[in-house]
């Protein structure tokens, strides 16, 4: 087991990773204030993990009361946060009653939310089982659900009180997933660390195959990154931005198909080749990095062009953005490989170009 | 104008206090980051001070979004708040756009939860034309919307940047509310400072005639009571119990009755009338207290006698509260008059006599 530690003060918490974590009780209910925790997951992960995870907490004498939402990012909205709240008030959860998130992202960000609003907030804690999560969406403390009008629209920034990332789990995840954490794990080294982009052109196919060390590592080293960026910007202020690189343009892709269509990690790989792109365009990266860009998200079984969607309706869903302020698109860039900045005042003709470079019939 | 401090670290705001403050944009203006702002407010206070706000505002460059909610305590909830982000999101409001609650508790609730859930949190300005809200709601962090299975169950602690307590508006607020504010001031007394409650004793009806200078320092002097015992305990962890005088049987009065019947402030007075005869019961206060305690909120215009609703039915909703914590019934009562304590294994014959001493026809 690798553990890490993501130090934000009295809010500082652990990451556990490796192999069969969901068993270790030991594990879990040193960061549980009572004997009672309420088990957030899905109906696809219930069959495979919950009794397990049940089981564990029962070995320790905690009682569990499961919630089981549906499955997609469709549902990741007021209707089935509301089923969390409704669950713990009848089973009449106080504010010592523990929130588990035992899922993939949006399993994490709608129990993240539910665990920071009900009673004014409870207890939580994170177990992903998606490679998206593991890497990402579980570290950090950003919670929320969607709008309508937005991705991500309403929710709070909210810390767990620790993360269980069982690499086991992704034996079960489907391919398609599994592809889409890897678009998150090759941003991490994109905007940030040269060397472990390096290692992963080395390495996708360990990866790809599962192999228990290549994965240790590239979890630990992506968690280990992020976390840093968290601790110097816990509500996204400045240094944090950069983590959304490919994200403007990959949550324009999310909004503008319906939520669901395109998994998160599949937006994102496109919108970080329309900003990788971009950066092109700004005279930073030349076509060498495009070349070795492309060719790790095709390893990866990435998705290389965008939907059908005209530069107009990514130019709308774009400015209600969150990291749009006072009406300015900022873009995240890359500098080189390894290095990101953030750069306001684009003209429309560049980001058009872009987007129209990775888009289908546009 | 008199202004105080709430000391909370680097989220401590001020609060000013004093006649024709709407009318002030050198108050305001500090607070904004951007020159954008979102007035929230409801169908009763919109006729009286919203063109003065804006006119305020507008004065100084701001451009104001007024957003105009349904008036009552019924109306606090998921679907109203969503008409808050429904316009924010329209009218593409950004992280640096302050919310401003301009209104009473319900009105200031949900735009507090509203401005810390709003793409994870935006500025917010609390403007309270009501004494309920002028000397308790608008202070102390509180957010949240109602679930129908109880009071205030969804929400986040979210500090405002500042509260503006115009005490010239309460000479438009009905008289019902105003007593209901008076609830909550006399509360301060009873937990923490015989002397107030002294002068209240003595100023009680100069306060009902709207003396501006009775006002003043009843307000300030609420306000400086709840800020310190909110200054030790942000969150609601231990000392902040004390302000609950009142509102364990007041929420299941509320609840119980159906939200909007009760007006808070009146459900909290015959909650803090139960909650001193079970202090008597306890063998704390005397019968001479008691006759103290009645005789002011009968002074001040409150109910003296609380719904048909039977002893069970308080019951299982108190078992809701979130003061409840591993399923054992906690009370605020009174060691004497202006002396509060929290009492945990109160026998259930007790709260049923102090609950029946109090009812009507149960």
């Amino acid at each position: 087991m690798r553990t890490l530690n993501v130090d934000l003060g009295s809010r500082s918490y652990p990451i556990h990773i490796g192999p069969k974590l969901i068993d270790r009780e030991e594990l879990i209910t040193p960061h549980l204030p009572t004997r009672k925790a309420a088990i957030v997951t899905n109906e696809v992960v219930a069959p495979l993990y919950l009794q397990r995870l049940c089981a564990t907490l029962a070995r320790a004498g905690v009682q569990t009361i499961p919630i089981i939402l549906p499955d997609g990012e469709i549902h990741k909205n007021w209707q089935t946060l509301n089923t969390i709240f409704d669950a713990l008030l009848r089973e009449h959860c106080d504010r010592a009653t523990t929130l588990i998130a035992l899922g993939g992202g949006v399993t994490g960000d709608m129990t993240g939310f539910a665990a920071a609003s009900y009673q004014r907030g409870v207890p939580f804690i994170q177990i992903p089982t998606t490679l998206l999560a593991q890497v990402d969406s579980s570290v950090g403390g950003k919670t929320a659900i969607n709008h309508p009008l937005g991705k991500n629209m309403i929710g709070a920034f909210y810390q767990p009180r620790l993360v269980l990332a069982d690499t086991e789990t992704l034996q079960t995840l489907p391919a398609r997933e599994f592809s889409a954490g890897l678009a998150e794990t090759i941003k991490y080294g994109l905007i940030r660390d040269a060397a472990f982009f390096d290692w992963l052109e080395q390495n996708i196919d360990a990866l790809l195959a599962l192999d228990p060390q290549a994965l240790g590592h590239a979890i630990e080293h992506s968690c280990r990154i992020k976390a840093e960026i968290v601790a110097a910007d816990e509500t996204d202020q400045a240094e944090r931005i950069q983590l959304n690189l490919g994200h403007t343009f990959g949550h324009a892709i999310e909004t503008g198909t319906g939520y669901g269509q395109w998994l998160h990690g599949e937006a994102v790989a496109v919108g970080t080749l329309m900003a990788a792109e971009l950066s092109r365009h700004t005279g930073w990266l030349n076509n060498e990095d495009i070349i070795r860009i492309k060719r790790i998200f095709h390893r990866a079984k990435l998705p290389m062009q965008g939907p059908a969607l005209k530069v107009p309706v990514y130019m709308e869903l774009m400015a209600h953005d969150k990291k749009t302020e006072a009406g300015k698109l900022r873009f995240v860039l890359l500098k080189s490989i390894g290095k990101a900045t953030v750069k306001n005042n684009i003209s429309i003709d560049k980001i058009s170009s872009s987007i129209k470079t990775y888009s289908t019939n546009s």
